[in-house]
């Protein structure tokens, strides 16, 4: 098995809000502990024009995912955002989604502290609980709605950014392709999380 | 390995909205698809009166977790909340919590999709991807941060929902200490994720 680079990786699906891989490898974010207000002046994604939406690590929680692969080497946290429109149409099921609504998908590499999993096993032993949180930063995507600017890419625009910086061309070519299979949910993979 | 029963589980750990294991087996939740409002009118916790806090599933995003064990037999995403005092405390750094601060921890029980897997797949071959993502709901646990009213529990107080019902007192009873360990975070097992 060889592991391509991660930027070939990006290249290849692009920006899958829903179930992407994207960075292979830990990159250390600009905005570490902000609420990313602070990124909005940054640079648009190519062939979408899309900026990171002010505060967008405010908005409501739609679901969790976990990534792995590489035989355990690749393993990241996940966890989708959705602005106000995105959220509720996922609360309704509404299909298609109203113009106005993004998708944020935020991803880090798995961490976790021996000092956790210490406290875990002395409460619980003998089942060899780990537990596993969100490390450093690797990157965000986003998926915004527009039925008319995205008609060509089924309403939506694309949009990855590491660090604050877009990703280019080639990784944002890759984006609506790789969203095709999931047309009957508005080529959205993500579920709405059932609430507890 | 002998996995005890759910139950007692619960009563040996109780609420580490950090990093408990909970109920081994997934379990129906009765709001599988709302935003959590409709869940205030239910009975509080033992102990600490807490009911289910309106809307919670609007809070901010914290952090996101895996907790494994028994071989993979158990599995669970997490996903912790905070209401604004709390989040604005995670954010800044500051400790002790401020009163009025409530963090949530949504549990799930892992669910994949073939579908899915196979998108991946096809896009990224040799990789041996898996996506995993929240499937039923399992339990909700919250603190809430009073430091007068919980002066005998560190200023937390705590409380453990399955299907809006909250677990019985040898589960509560088991809260606090186990959060003793993180004492220097103010008994906060969860760390706030950095934005990417």
């Amino acid at each position: 098995m060889t592991l391509r680079p991660a930027r070939l990786l990006l290249g290849a699906l692009g920006v899958c809000a829903g179930i992407a891989i994207c960075t292979l490898y830990p990159t250390k974010s600009k905005a570490q502990s902000g609420n990313g207000q602070s990124q909005a002046e940054g640079d648009a994604s190519p062939i979408y024009g899309i900026k990171i939406p002010n505060g967008y690590r405010d908005w409501q929680l739609i679901s969790v995912k976990q990534l792995t692969g590489a035989g355990g080497k690749f393993k990241q946290l996940r966890a989708q955002l959705g602005n106000d429109t995105a959220t509720k149409a996922f609360r309704e099921g509404k299909l298609p989604f109203p113009d106005g609504a993004i998708i944020a998908a935020l991803h880090w590499n798995e961490d976790s502290s021996d000092a956790d999993n210490k406290v875990l096993n002395e409460g619980f032993p003998g089942i060899g609980l780990e537990s596993f949180f969100a490390g450093p930063a690797v990157n965000v995507q986003f998926m915004v709605k527009d039925s008319k600017k995205y008609a060509a890419s089924g309403g939506w625009g694309f949009a990855d950014f590491t660090n604050g910086r877009p990703g280019n061309e080639a990784l944002h070519k890759g984006c609506f392709p790789c969203h095709q299979p999931a047309k009957d949910r508005d080529y959205v993979f993500t579920r709405y999380a059932p609430t507890p």
